[in-house]
């Protein structure tokens, strides 16, 4: 165990032994084993926004057993996915790399400006499974967000007592935020913090603009002269805001123009102090080589 | 255990011990401890503000670790926070200082003229955490109150039979009342007596203005000369308003222009019979020597 | 918080902080808080031997409140009784001292050679009364004793969930020992070592004596050359067996000869690295002042 | 509420006021309503002995509404019976005075030396049948104790967590007992100590002899010169043993010779500090009116 | 993941996911991890023999943190202790190795000739202590063994349906057998073969002789010319007797005479076919740098 992990795992030191162990395994395995920083593969797009739009411009992704195969051979801490995806391999991949079930998910057939995620899966699923943690999404600023969050502290509650890691997506959207809203420093930074206050053990939220939302939070930011100017002093502020780094906090790849520009985006997030990443269509909407190529330079920007 | 102290815990002698108990903890600790007076730092502005807004203006206070401290480097008579905070720091101090978690939670992403905070920890993370009490906030004059009520009555009951106290912040809002209503002295008055009236221990209210907001409301006070011209006297009626002071209720300090504002207003509320105040953002919102003075004076002020 | 008691929590860090809370509670409590060093009054003898036989000695013991106040004014870190005794008392003693609930009992109007206590109270009771430990006794040697670790076992999983800390009375008895087996040193230290396997927090034996009982065990002993010629380096002894002195062991009074001769018995259970004593007959079976003075003069030996 | 009651409810100060209200009904009802003494009417003899055996002498006793009105035509404080007989009147009676439901009960069509008697109702039937406490029978000294008091524990406390007074009839029986040894002074005394570390609210007992059954407790008694030669005084002495009179301790008539022999045994109960009578055989074993003129002189008695 | 580790894993096909994983982790871990081999570190001995017939040869394994590093820095598959054992260090070294908690232990200082444990932690302790497997131990030919079979099956459903995999201890004894015939051939056979019915994926058993206890069986060897000269040859029968090899059978080192006879007979071991070793009191019951020595050079000789 090395000491970067050691001290990461006693910003925790209230969870049970069995959380610590779950979390030590998210932390040690793959590429970045070690070295405190995660490049996580998350696939929930199939059910997020459907098969061909997550899948035809590579058809082998199609194949649930894909992607199992490309986090390992990529080198990733972890692969996070929704029931199905991780009931298809979990038994041929059993003890190959840390698995993370996500708990709920959202379909687009029936979009909404406030969507409410339903729970497609269960802390006894992701011990049968034999998973390190669950994943669970939230939208902060959706005017049902507090369906989101009450459902989330059960399952936090019923995970932690069971010894899993708890993964919080935490993606600001609704009616009352404008889509630069989603992505703008301030509301980023909150959503982070949320995540951190319902009791996340890693926080996934989208890298933040240098945008501001709300008039309110404008002014504390104007104030204090918080600096946002590059990427990562964006980074650094969201870390910041979660615990003052205390939580591990990640970020989403996004979708991206190019490889150059991800690249130096995940630069970025190393330079501000950032945990990691989560890189999925980045990863698996390319050909098999070319994903793994790409999901290794990230790497090699984390292991610095 | 000091005469006072005992007066006090004598007003609630249809709780069981463990209740007695929590409550006598509160009131014994710290400099404060037996004169009856409380003084709680209460930080879950992170949540309910966004961390840039509640931490931007003393860095140091992203790190949850700060506030343990703080409260006890000031001399609390305990420390108030959500689940993600407690959970930071319940470990490495426990036994320190009294805990207090809190319970719901309301973030202003998606704010409403009638919010209704969520759940976001249960009174089985208080037990485990080591907490001597819950804390549930309540916006009477929300058209939401209802489904806050009814949460708190099961989570009071659910807390009391476990020999936790509770802690309600009882926040007039909602689009019934006026933004100047939400802290008239009839107003207040009201949502202290709701707070009592729901099996509340401990109440935490704004200090009244001199405003008077339902009609029907201030043709009592008029008809029966209800002083109400100073403070002191404003508070005086709050107090009598929770049961003749019979229950404990405490004043937030909230976001003062000068501190030698803050302390005239604490000398009223002192004055008017207060049992304590609440204060955070005038506590860690500043350098931690600036806000352990000021807490100390605070206390100075209650200490008589 | 001393670094004696912060080390001595750190023993126990895979217990929820709420657990570590009520260990600091009965470290820090009367007049060895902080030392590390405990003197605990317990008062089951009603129960375990009858009234006369406990009480008639000093009459005013007969009355629940009497022992409350004579661990208070002691300065004890605790009391320890049966749920009929605490709840006599709880509700005016709240707050004031550290309370141990026994969750089982045993008289001995039916005595037995392998005696198997009863249940009296229950984990819940323990949460309403506001103690901080639940207490339970095993007597390992008794052909009962299969039954005894079962319950506990369950017990203390409730307890320990709820935030409660556990220490077990570990009572050596049955047709398999010989009298002088209950307190011969192989004894005593086993059944020191089978109450931490249990998952015992605090670990109450008997003073051994230098007879070994078991020839298994004497093989051992001599071998090594255990030093057990004088008391101290028995308990030495006993408390290694306690997980190298990682889990808290006190040693009761038991039936005295005189005065000197406990005292002489308590300097060597100090000199040996015992962390404390529990002190039920030899305190309440005398004249109040008398038993205030001793148990006075006992805490002095272990303040050092 | 006189000043006697309210001391009387202060020695219950950790139970709830649901218990306050039940055992203040019992103690304010009937001729003896105020004075802090009690007559209550017990009839379970027909389940334990057998109906020809309880009502042949007397049969308009075979009728349960029978018991009812005599308990309040002759001003007793209560009514005890066993669930069939509660249910045969509980509506008619509705309110006329405070029930007891004897929640266990034991018959002798199979008799054995160390009985274990079966629970013949619930908590629930209490509830439902208006009752203000629960009855219970331990035999303490049986093999079978253990049974008895885990399941009295069990059910005392969801009496008492609805409000209910639990009421103990603590007889002493069983294998290692002496037919004289189960009237014995120091067993009796132990007996009502057992029960009131039960969590009994009201304890019966028998009247003791001035035997002494086992030989540490005689040590005792004659070290420490208990007075017992009088009843008064062994009376007085197993009120003592019941937390210092702080445990409403009753006794039963018992079967006697003469009324004047009873009447004689209910001063002595009297003037030692006992807190009433329990009376059955002597009070429906005879013609009504007889009876009642009987209970009517006890009462007198105890009215002082 | 080797190829003989997915063999093995193929054997277990029924299992779900999170039980695959946990013996993959068990698999996998160590010096050995990959070969399909197994040498873990069992300590249970302080429960079952006594804390010096365990320690006092090696004063410093009585911390049970020493048996954790010991484990880690010998390269072993796995650590087994029971609760307490595993409490005290499973926090400090969580994610550093794979644990298995002991859930079944007995003491001998009430011995007996046909013994039934105690069940002495849960699947929810194991859960929350981080552990790959819980271990439990039968002694089949014990007039307690039904107890025992029970129980395992209750423990090892719920086990399983929380991904955990069961190590099984199967040790013949009992008034039905001789003494030799606890390591008779047959009856160990007999025990690989009943712990594999009862659903165990890993199985203890001791080394057996060539002694045949049972007369019904002798006939079956004998007629069968079942080969048995050799250690090596008995070691093969006993992992045909456990599902033709297709259940993990490992063997205990047992009390030795020799470092050399030990090494001859893992030899042995391996050479026949078993999976591994449990190495206990040859490994913790001396000097520690010895220890670690000794268990790699078992290891080396398994590694092949």
């Amino acid at each position: 165990m090395t000491k970067r992990v050691k001290e990461i795992l006693g910003y925790y030191r209230s969870e049970n032994p069995g959380v610590l162990s779950n979390l030590a395994r998210l932390l040690n395995h793959g590429r970045l084993g070690g070295t405190g920083k995660l490049v996580i593969l998350p696939v929930d797009q199939g059910f997020e926004h459907g098969p061909a739009r997550s899948f035809a411009g590579n058809p082998p992704a199609y194949d649930p057993l894909y992607h199992f195969q490309l986090a390992i051979d990529a080198g990733c801490n972890a692969y996070a996915a929704p029931l199905g995806f991780l009931e298809s391999g979990a038994a041929e991949y059993a003890g190959e790399l840390p698995l993370i079930l996500k708990l709920n998910n959202h379909d687009v057939l029936c979009d909404e400006k406030d969507p409410l995620p339903s729970q497609t899966a269960s802390v006894k699923d992701a011990l049968r499974l034999g998973c390190a943690a669950i994943g669970y999404t939230i939208y902060p600023g959706s005017s049902q967000a507090r369906g989101m969050y009450q459902q989330l502290r059960e399952i936090a509650e019923e995970a932690k007592s069971h010894g899993l890691a708890v993964v919080v997506w935490s993606y600001p959207r609704g009616t009352a935020l404008s889509k630069a809203g989603e992505t703008s420093l301030d509301v980023v930074a909150y959503a982070a913090q949320i995540a951190a206050q319902l009791g996340a053990h890693v926080i996934k939220v989208k890298p933040p603009t240098a945008n501001l939302e709300q008039p309110e939070a404008k002014k504390a930011y104007e104030k204090n002269k918080v600096p946002m100017e590059t990427l990562s002093e964006r980074i650094r502020h969201v870390v910041q805001s979660a615990f003052d780094g205390k939580r591990i906090v990640i970020f989403s790849g996004g979708p991206m123009e190019g490889d150059e520009q991800l690249l130096g985006e995940i630069r970025e997030i190393h330079k501000g102090g950032g945990y990691g990443s989560i890189v999925g269509r980045n990863s698996f909407q390319r050909q098999r080589q070319q994903g793994i190529e790409l999901l290794q330079k990230i790497m090699s920007i984390y292991a610095g």
